[in-house]
């Protein structure tokens, strides 16, 4: 059984590669829902949406995210009631928003909820949220704090990152199946994710990062940072502004103590002995996800690691 | 002032000619909410929008409701998640819907929201729902209740009607304006619509009835019935079944004591005699309103007689 700490776009190319290789019913994943946002009054999980759009062959190739072919007309016509139009959810992309939103309201539990997603696009694994309570993470900037959506799609981050919390993480509880998934794996996977605002938050639920200190499982972290650059998103930029070194050395030391296993890509195999200094093995290979081939290359060359 | 109590197709098309003769501003409609109805978790009020589509020259004049060149992707896709395709609600529609649901689950009472709505659409009336509770027109056929929807839309109105009930109607107060604006009006119009399930919802509001019988406007129908036949919609058939007599006589039957003065067809004039003895005038004008020139010249006819 592997589980996998899943923020976006990294991470469901990553997962593209493993359902290649290991049978989809033997994954678990565990989504980030610190970015999940409310707009236009219906409840929006960005990092959930994305990969079960990736799993599910239907994911925007162009952006990462949202569905292929998407239109706009609902957004389109919601400016006409004031709402701006800087998130573009698509209308197929509103279509599970809404559906999502009505059965919240009724009482399912978001882990239900995220359960019957899965089932109704026909994926094989799981996907858990990392919490069925709410958890938001925000960007303190030079002018205080930012949603995280705000930072990500209306400012651009365009934003000097100076910290970053996560609302209601502390009253907040793993959601059902999340601790167990820690627990019984054979291997638990940290996804090429922004570990600050994507792996982050889920080891801010409390009891997360104990199971994942803890677990007998082997702990593998692919870093997202090759050579001192971010293939998508703000990580780069953001480690730096916060003091981490920006390479797989400086999220090793982010993940020092949580991972058994560090995957760097062989463009920073100088790295490699600064790695395992931190008291972690380093796996050097490509981790360029530019293909389906490249994608299940990496996922073949960590799951023959384990 | 003229206060027009108002269902959908029919009295969207009256107040589409009433607007060419009187000062919009001068105009209040009391809109039918009856046969409002939770989608997809969205709060959607077919009535009202059709109303507000029609005065702003944005309804689809082939259907009478909706809006023109709409799309349907939402619901399209929303076919995954398990629902029906029989509400057949058009993305541009879901955005008012999405609008108002956020509004409403955010304590906006349903007058304001509605307020806001035609200034969103730049009309110059006022609209107000008739309560802000929720009343639920229910059909009753031979094999028990059916809510109004699903007899309008998804049983394409192919049953025998053997009742109608106004649920929650009992402990539902009038919204705020609406017994003022019978009160203070010149003139209070029952618009052509359905006397049962589009009239009948606003009458079955505690004080409204009341309100129109000692007001003070002179208080004209017209009959949505011509030649036996109704211009669209169930009303003829419904009334049949219903033991009502199926001509503007049957209508005028229903408004007595709630309206001074009866507006039908000049092709049922050899009816006046029978609608004047119920106790109430009787102008017989052409009521077909195939053109805009046509829906002006029944209000300019309706407004003249006053």
């Amino acid at each position: 059984m592997f589980t996998v700490l899943a923020g976006g776009v990294g991470a469901s190319r990553f997962l593209q590669g493993l359902v290649q290789v290991v049978d989809p019913s033997e994954i678990t994943v565990i989504s980030n829902s610190g970015d999940d946002v409310e707009m236009f009054g219906l409840h929006v999980s960005p990092d959930t949406d994305i990969v079960i759009y990736a799993l599910a062959g239907a994911v925007n190739p162009e952006t990462g995210w949202g569905l292929t072919a998407d239109s706009f007309a609902v957004v389109d016509q919601l400016e006409r009631f004031g709402y701006a139009r800087w998130f573009n959810l698509g209308d197929k992309d509103l279509a599970m928003a809404i559906h999502r939103t009505r059965l919240l309201h009724e009482g399912i539990p978001m882990h239900e909820v995220v359960a019957g997603l899965v089932r109704a696009w026909g994926l094989g694994c799981t996907i858990i949220p990392m919490s069925n309570d709410p958890i938001r993470t925000r960007i303190i900037g030079p002018d205080g704090e930012i949603p995280f959506q705000d930072y990500m799609v209306k400012l651009r981050t365009d934003v000097e990152v100076r910290g970053v919390e996560f609302a209601g993480a502390e009253k907040a509880a793993p959601a059902p199946g999340v601790l167990a998934a820690l627990r019984d794996a054979k291997a638990v996977i940290l996804a090429p994710s922004n570990p600050i605002v994507s792996i982050g938050p889920i080891l801010a639920v409390p009891g997360l990062r104990d199971a994942l200190a803890h677990s007998r499982a082997t702990r593998v972290a692919i870093s997202p940072i090759i050579a001192g650059e971010v293939v998508k998103g703000p990580a780069a930029k953001m480690l730096q502004t916060l003091g981490h070194e920006v390479s797989a050395v400086g999220v090793a030391r982010i993940y020092q103590g949580l991972v058994d296993l560090m995957v760097i890509d062989e463009r920073d195999a100088a790295l490699a002995p600064a790695v395992e200094a931190l008291g972690m093995s380093c796996l050097v290979t490509d981790t360029i996800m530019s293909s389906d081939e490249k994608k299940a290359a990496l996922a073949r060359t960590i799951v023959a690691a384990l």
